[in-house]
């Protein structure tokens, strides 16, 4: 079964675990309508690679760590969206959650999705439950205070702006938990694994940039010219188209250097250069080195 | 050291680990606001006496999880006073999250609290790993959906609410999850233990609901008569103030009655009974049966 299907298999199940005929419908949909149909599902499917790199022995165990990183990646994108930050009214092409359903169910959908990541990772876990406690703290790390994804978000209410702490944790860190978690949920240390998934991380947050500066709604599924609109930093803003690009190829090269000593690292340099040459608008992607 | 103090320093040092200087200062600030100075800790003690009278081996587990209970009943009370739901401005007597922090920090606050539960459960299982994986379905499943605060929450924004699961999903599943973490903290089974905490948590609701009718706004810290300016359910506007009192009674007769067997069921016996007493406004108080 190719990576794509154990992913979405596994959404499927976690999603299971908070839908039942008994509990509040409207939630039920949101929450289903904030992970299904999917974006690109990067983040998952980079944790799924680390995982078969490190030769995994838990093939459930990876599947349900590449859940847990995408649904609270969804988590996160449905509170970005509400009205109270980028006040976005489209979200992959059709209405983001709170247009869909409001904005109470969508906090609690946001809510709701946090919670289950973490059930998930229990649930995947029962066949190997020494892996759980660093587990969680690899994703409550990623996603919480001081550093994870609600930390980054909470920059954007400060006066003063860290830019490179900004971006870390708003995008780094989710993308260092994906390569460290998968690590983890095959039995490797965490440790080792940060580094490449903070570098991809940020090749990413360059790659949005440019995007959101470059391409067209249709193209994208979310409004373009949202950070100058909006105030926010963006590095082509900042440094320049060019610039940006050769940065973006700075960075694909130096995730490949990280990779940690692992069974399958040939392999996982494969994937990681396939997905690196999809980050570009078609119009300016070129081979990577 | 009595429960309350191990409370409060399992508190601090859950807190500590989303607080360090590098992390963005305003969101740090409101986590700490949300969760300190307290109100009774009514969860985190009802279930360090469980994890008591189950004779508790790890005692820094049994106060790690009743801190990880009241944290998460901190971020619910921070999302429920929102703009788009309660749009309360006071909490404990001053000013609600959303007021002295605004809207964005206090969805953050909400949000981050959450993930820093599931992380002190974590820290806090380091010496008994296995425990994990239970405690975290355990208190999933009474915050998240399809039965826990958040899908309670979500009942507010259905068209035809089901009052009984409203109030078990909103109000008596993390009670239920504060005995049932606090036996599977001392490495008991959690199953037996539900019952007694969803008893404990309908007599408070009932009581929590008196107090909205009865209490002044000083005393209680918040504002009353909120349920019937909201349109919310509410046992004495329902049923009447003596039918209430009698129900309250009943409930905590048949909680005492649902005490799993246990090494200390006598002083947890007592325990709720003293808890019991204090849940009345002094005015409508009597000696419990």
């Amino acid at each position: 079964m190719d990576a794509m299907t154990r992913i979405e298999r596994s959404l499927s199940a976690a999603l299971g675990l908070a839908q039942t005929a008994d509990g509040p419908p409207l939630l039920a949909a949101a929450m289903r309508y904030a992970v299904f149909p999917g974006g690109a599902r990067i983040r998952p499917r980079l944790c799924m690679a680390v995982a078969r790199a490190c030769a995994e022995d838990k093939p459930t165990l990876s599947a349900g760590v590449a859940a847990s990183i995408e649904i609270l990646h969804c988590a996160s994108l449905v509170h970005d969206d509400l009205p109270c930050f980028d006040d976005a009214a489209t979200r992959r092409g059709r209405p983001s959650v709170h247009k869909a359903f409001g904005e109470r169910i969508a906090v609690l959908t946001g809510d709701a999705l946090i919670v289950l990541a973490m059930q998930a990772l229990a649930r995947a876990s029962e066949t190997a439950p020494t892996r759980l406690g660093p587990l969680i703290l690899v994703v409550a790390r990623a996603v919480g205070a001081p550093n994870g994804i609600i930390a980054g978000q909470a920059w954007e209410c400060e006066p003063k702006i860290s830019l490179a702490k900004y971006q870390q944790a708003k995008t780094g860190a989710l993308f260092a938990a994906a390569t460290a978690a998968g690590a983890c949920a095959a039995g490797h240390d965490a440790g080792a694994w940060h580094l490449l998934g903070e570098r991809i991380g940020e090749a990413y947050q360059i790659a949005d940039d440019i995007r959101d500066v470059v391409s067209n709604e249709h193209e994208l599924g979310k409004p373009t010219g949202r950070d100058l609109a909006l105030d926010r930093p963006n590095a082509v803003n900042r440094m320049g188209l060019g610039v940006a690009v050769e940065r973006l190829e700075d960075l694909v090269r130096s995730a490949i250097e990280a990779i940690p000593k692992c069974p399958g690292a040939h392999d996982l340099r494969a994937h990681i250069l396939a997905e690196a040459s999809r980050l570009l608008p078609r119009e300016l992607a070129r081979p990577a080195a």
